[in-house]
């Protein structure tokens, strides 16, 4: 269950406002690296945490945290949207910059949908879709996907940061650098609880590996066109990271099965030639 | 630049083609754990790759691999249609299973859309959406992220082959888990030679953390209604995983700031009410 | 900002696990009439309204109740799918249907992707698409965007109560049709603070009627085509809902204009027959 | 069945091509607010529509109506194109705009896909998505759907409106958005003959409303994190706008249970940690 | 300007209601081959169609017939829906297929969302996306984008008709399969008279070939691995179809030119390493 | 099984770096006309093709020759990336355009997701959907989808070599231009073999047309509201195009059915006054 306190997680401040960083900062909202994919991430893998129920905890403690970090950027967005024109007339006004490049370089659904408002779509207008939020049913797979998203959401942190002069701006992304910072960390910590590289992995660990065809299992295989290896690396010798095996390199034959589905059956609407 | 032989990287067998699983196979070609997910995100990656080739060298090679599982498993799910029925009458006529089962049971679009073949859409018949191509620019957010999706894959393979008792089957997803394995373990060490937990964290690297508000870098904090501390854990005490600071354990004061974007500009859409 | 206590707003019991019952309990969450839907629209809507505060925060007060009931039907998924078959030797074990019916009846993906777990999809594996998220910027078109959606998800709710026998599941249901009663009067109590009928109509009520050509504000079209009315009724005569005019019926007699753009311009891609 | 006159509905003029404003014209076509989603969501709205057939011709009429908005618009945008750059010397040598604020500023698939055409896209260039047609099977919810259709497609009319100069541009403007004046007007009619407030609502006025759970049913909960009520209003006190209770004020007791879905089970691709 | 009369272009008889073939239909109205698709092409091709009005004339004058097709297949939808079950109770009164079978081969959400009514999606229940629309202000293309998507929607009809054994639906079909016989050659005779096979391609023909890489324009080029030619047959030898080459069979030799993308700017997000 | 070897295709040359012709670019890559589309649809077609093995080697060898163009065009969106500015202070020294046209004309995500680097997203943004893979399972309906791919393709590079004065980018453009003039040759052959216009056509040519409602077959049908015949062309008189029967031209009668779908069932959630 849910409360709010309707105040910020964090302040947020706009020096000088800017259509063009309202636009930039949709990203962090709705793009794949925003806050709404980590917080429903989180949430949908606290629902569905089978086991020992401090990851649950963790995982919708955590996804309330983030719910205010979309609050934060949309208070963000929304301010630096009042000064953006709402005509031409307005536009032509605006003396620092060429006509049409400040609307033209808008979301204009961030004025005509919603009024100068912040919205769940990207940098480039693009809705986010939930098809992003991964939630396995398996807890260290669950926790890699973590890993990735903060790291993605940091990387985008500080672009962002780097895009802009606005001090205001500056110091609330400072903030969401820092909990991303703490975030990576949170979940690296959570797979070390789970065993580790060499205890959570290969993932699943609860599949038998003796069951897989091993000799591909730590083989490094080339698909050069001249049949040379590709380059180089520690994935191609010593021990497995996962500490089951060892990396050796090599290049795969292919099967000698040619792909034949044969004909086509009358009546699946194939061409007449297609059909035995 | 790319090169095709006709062959299947490994043989694909049917003992007895069943269109539910074809339709569980969907979820292995255009799912979001799917083989055309890794494919075109180690293309994407290798494409804008920058610093060490040899990174885009590894990606793309791994692409060529990838590109041959989507082609195994296409041929395998057309396989397995081999015996759906095409009509009522047809349905009927299979006596192992409740008129409407099989039918009901398929991706219509398995037979609709492609006559008995497979199509780039997951199990429940969702096209493959290309936004979950991560490439970022960053090398080790691109490794975490390709950790992520090798977790899921691999969970994903383990599911399929806990689900069918065709020994074909079985044995092609036993080449695949195994190769999911060693690409779990192949990113790994691509973090590693790119400096491991403490070299490569806090992703990106390349951001001076000390322009980062400090005092959240490692602090865990709770956002608990009652103002208790969320599930303790390794997240929440001793180094950071990172190498770079301490784990503290604490609860985040909101800032006095309440959201307020006072009232709406005439000539903006609002409702008269709204407008200053 | 936003907290969480780990508890059910209310309690989540099932009695005989249903896989298929937990496919329809999927569109409460992840289809267009679900609580993701709602949680998000609400809280959108408060990061951008605009005026007079006490909108914002009813608006940001009932997306955090929201925020619980995706967490109750999330769980209701888990504990429904509890019996699903992992196998097709489990399947076969299950004695009270066909085989193949509990399997081809489930979103797949909730075996597949979540491991038995509640995705942000909807009954037929389709993820939730932020663009459902309606925030206009104008509180008015905000509040009937709000009803409609309650109007849907409370029809949705009945739907699902009717379709079910589990006393846990109707007793659950019994609770979300209270609120979603609850929630179509608030935002119709919101729509009277504001103005009701003729006060809020027609919507933006900013907007100077009489720049709009008003010979067509309050006209009842006829686009039949033998020239005949279409049904009457009371928008075709009496006094306009909104108070500012009077219905009447007629037959638009179109433009004379024909829509012609022209030949093509060189250059611009088109056939060589095409441009002028 | 439907038929056509290649006759505009109402002219479209206009005086000086702004490839800018066409691409906020898109808005009005392929957006959530736009043509395409009235025209389809009427239609079918109307093929589903039972009972009374008198609502069937209302909406398949207004349907008819909604096509020839489309077909306005579609032609607008087509002669807004008409002045774009086809390429860099092109940009060039129009000299009111800084370089590359001219196609920088466009949906740029209006040129590279359509060739200075209209698209079933918005401003942003997102294709529509028929999953934002709200057809429910019940009439007065699909009423309040399209009363808020109208109510968000009026407010982007005046919003375009307001954004350009052009008179011929503004001449179709008034049209649309007296349209849009009437088509609130007319669904809040139907509702008014569906019972009105209080014999509509709650929708659906088919569910026995003793079954719900009633102590909720007119009550506004607090979800505030300090357990204060939130804004109080109209929805706080007094009857209720259905004329079935009395609004009451109050604040939810989390019920005692915490979610916990136990241990996952053997072969659901768990880590091992998790299986109990 | 669009009309309609209420009336269907041709009868829709559904002698025995069958919720699966519901679900089979909906593939012809909101599938990528069906009615929608073609109806909203053929529209928005006519919109932005420039030069020769006749063809826009001919484009939407089909498209008004088309949007009759979605009419008569949304009816059939909602007549097979008639008989689906409402509750579990109803499913197993229904007594000749097992229990959970015709649910669970239905789309939930022409239950759920529209209560037994069509939606604009496909036999899986995915929403139509626009993008499909094929409209390129090259005349001729769309006129290749309209024979294939007559030759995709005729393959569907085709399979419907094939699997069902409901004389009144097979009627349906037998004249919508008829339909797509004549638009395919209606298609086929608006590029003869745009110049046939040599005279309408390569499209556009407004490109003077003499700008492109000639020695390019008519080689069957090979990418086998082993150097190997694919398959020889018409497109390897002979004039070519356009009349303007000779097809010649070859292999690529690939530039010299490794992609090499340099070392990544600082500030750019990279990591230190990929930092020049 | 594919293979790479790290060579492009053609060499990738960009004289003058111009982040607005990356933009460009990228509807080349990830745009329904784009690179993505057709190497998958290639691909997918090969792996579902039944009946003559040429067919499938023919596309799989042009699907590897496809997904090399990907990787020129992916080099080539970096390459124009080069010069972006990275923060506002970059925009404002550059001195050739107005300060935010750079940006504000950017796809910003190709900034602030991948770095500088390609994504699989269209000219505005937005992700390639794979619905857009056509392989119907009917070879010569892939065919003439393949002709369409190929038609709207090479207008789309037309229009990008028409946009650029980059001569680096004119001369890769005149390479795919001419590749793209080949394929839709080369698809052309190919319907050549199975039978050209009177073997092949209508699709699918196995269907018996005794079957279909052969009144209808070759009937030129108006539906305009005056009763007035279409635009006349060779779609109205002389012999089909596939040779099978004759033109005519004519005005459907329509049926005297009205669609009815009598009251709504009690328990499907429609309003009481739906209910019979």
């Amino acid at each position: 269950m849910f409360y709010t306190d309707n105040k910020l997680q964090y302040p947020v401040r706009v020096d000088s406002p800017d259509p063009l960083f309202a636009r930039a900062l949709q990203q962090a909202i709705g793009g794949v690296e925003g806050e709404i994919r980590v917080a429903m991430q989180y949430f949908f893998q606290a629902c569905g945490a089978r086991g020992n129920p401090k990851f649950r905890d963790l995982l919708m403690n955590t996804a309330a945290e983030e719910l205010g970090h979309i609050e934060m950027l949309a208070t963000a967005v929304a301010m630096n949207l009042e000064g953006a024109p709402l005509s031409m007339k307005e536009e032509m006004a605006a003396t620092d910059r060429a006509v049409g490049a400040i609307m033209g370089g808008m979301n204009l659904k961030n004025l005509l949908s919603s009024g100068l408002s912040a919205m769940p779509i990207d940098s480039d207008g693009v809705p986010f879709d939930m098809s992003h939020i991964y939630a396995s049913g398996n807890i260290a797979a669950d926790m890699t996907a973590n890993v990735a998203a903060e790291a993605t959401g940091r990387t985008l942190a500080v672009r962002l940061y780097n895009m802009t002069d606005d001090t205001g701006m500056k110091d609330m992304l400072q903030y969401l650098i820092a909990r991303d910072t703490m975030h990576q960390n949170q979940w690296l910590a959570a797979l070390e609880e789970l065993g580790g590289m060499t205890g959570a992995f290969p993932i699943p660990n609860s599949h038998p590996q003796a069951e897989e065809k091993t000799e591909f299992s730590y083989a490094y295989l080339g698909f050069q066109a001249d049949g040379s290896a590709p380059a180089p690396g520690r994935w191609g010798e010593g021990p497995s990271i996962d500490g089951k095996g060892t990396f050796a390199t090599g290049k795969l034959q292919p099967s000698d099965q040619k792909p034949d589905l044969g004909m086509a059956r009358p009546g699946s609407g194939a061409q007449a030639e297609q059909i035995g």
